[in-house]
């Protein structure tokens, strides 16, 4: 998919603001909400893309790599592996356009996550819980029937449409002084770093992960996208952070773009989890929840400025794990 | 206040388009989130007013109110006799442009609220709990200390500023076919059906009602403004609606540009704020939720449309509340 393209080739402001012609009237233009905070204090804004039809960021990033396709590519319909969130905007995505959406996911998924994409309409096929059992199964479909892949953050078509994040916050916001985004596979903090310094080069773009999967930080500290095992990141409360490793593409980005890297623990997660929603009455994942988490209870490793923005990526909560951080 | 003009003058499209420019900036510009429905279904567009910065559509009145005072009047300052969301608004908006608000109270209001506007720095002065001692003490302080008086609902320049909620969904949706509106003073529905009305004369604008707190229904009904008794209209949880009358010149524009009123059960309310919870991540208050529980429950009595919205009125509930209807 990327091989037209090293890891070197940034994606640009033009891709970005492509990807957003496309996406208007599909993703919701989510609003940046004020957290309240005592006087004196730097403004935090909450972008809660827990708004958008899929309930995260990643229907942008999904719609825009779909949409971009040729039509006679697109018409013979995706094929994706992951049981996430991409997998449901996948879905999503292809119920919009009219086409076949088949997601690889291992046998071992929650039968709810399975249920919401079959809701949408898309065909899953079950292998054994490895990554390779994935992307071997999800290739060779691919090869079989014409689908076309969408990757769930390697690809500089999918980072281009989370990229639209950052490009609405500057327009909302042109003043804004630091930027705080949760980092997974990195997809959204790549495009939205590629929006954000394109547009106010003075910005700040802080990436965010859990203390327990902290691969990214390594990485950008190694100066090479680093692995951590299953066991490890699995260990975090925020399952949408729990990547062993930031992709290829996305690590050019961050290497190139984003200021830092800072980590939460899992009492901060829950801790701001339960003020998003009793302060800004928002519901949120904990993966959702870290950006937040970063400007709450980590300030002090921040650049400094008047204007926070954090990113509240997803609000696709186990209900039993909300109430408990809820009470 | 609105002496100058008589109950058959209403809001104009003018006046609230001028709200929406003294407002830009300062409220919070909501999105229309789609509500996940089966194929087939009508779409239901939720206009969420919860993540205004004080959890309330009330800022868009207040504030407009008070930002259409001249200099000199705003100087000396604002009184209001409410203990709900439009006290918090006041108060929000005092701080905001520098001013003195000056609150009054029934000696019984929960603390918890109290303490909400006295963090803004406003100053409560406490009552009696009847409608006259309120009243009368809020007209004494304002001859006394040349205060300007803010009524929650029955004034135009609160009215022009709700309107900017209809303003924003026909901008949103220019096909919208039915808005759906919680009434209760009767401020935001007359601000959202004038604005909606002078858009889109076409598309019809449904006030909703707690089925325990329907005097709007039945003033509509009667072609006069009806109370209802405190004691009645206090047993819905709905506690934003318990107002016992629609205000004077609310009225005039109910009887002009809303369509229909339909009610809504009490357990109509609490499965619609869960359901709002999980299936579109946002926290609301029993009264805002019932616009919403309208569509869900009531649709066969609602005018046909393939484009529904529902205006989310606010997010200020008990937390121990929604508890209890989360789960």
């Amino acid at each position: 998919m990327s091989s037209l393209r090293t890891t070197s080739d940034l994606v640009s402001l033009a891709e970005i603001e492509g990807a957003a012609e496309r996406l208007a009237g599909i993703t919701v233009r989510t609003p940046l909400v004020p957290f309240p905070l005592p006087p004196g204090a730097p403004a935090l804004l909450v972008k809660p893309e827990s708004l958008q039809p899929v309930g995260a960021f990643k229907l942008r990033g999904a719609y825009a790599a779909i949409s971009s396709l040729p039509d006679d590519v697109r018409k013979r319909g995706v094929v994706t592996h992951s049981s996430g969130n991409h997998a449901r905007a996948v879905a999503y995505t292809a119920r919009e356009l009219g086409i076949r959406a088949v997601l690889v996911m291992p046998h071992t998924t929650p039968a709810v996550k399975v249920d919401a994409c079959r809701e949408l309409g898309a065909e899953v096929v079950y292998v054994e819980p490895t990554a390779e059992a994935r992307v071997e199964t999800a290739d060779r479909l691919a090869n079989a029937h014409g689908f076309t892949m969408i990757p769930p953050y390697d690809d500089p078509r999918v980072i281009a449409g989370q990229g639209t994040v950052g490009l609405e916050i500057v327009q909302d916001r042109p003043d804004v002084d630091v930027v705080l985004v949760p980092i997974s596979g990195g997809g959204l903090v790549s495009g939205v770093a590629a929006a954000v310094k394109a547009l106010r080069p003075r910005a700040r773009v802080i990436g965010v992960e859990p203390e327990l999967a902290a691969d990214a930080r390594d990485s950008l500290r190694l100066g090479r996208p680093v692995s951590w095992t299953a066991e490890d990141t699995g260990r975090t409360i925020a399952d949408g952070l729990r990547v062993q490793r930031v992709g290829d593409l996305p690590f050019a980005h961050i290497q190139a773009l984003v200021d830092g890297i800072v980590t939460v623990t899992e009492d901060e997660i829950k801790a701001t989890m339960r003020r998003l929603a009793r302060e800004t009455r928002l519901v949120s994942e904990p993966s959702g929840a870290v950006a937040t988490a970063a400007y709450l209870h980590h300030r002090d490793e921040l650049p400094e400025g008047a204007a926070y923005a954090s990113v509240l990526s997803g609000g696709n909560v186990d209900p039993a794990l909300f109430q408990e951080v809820y009470a």
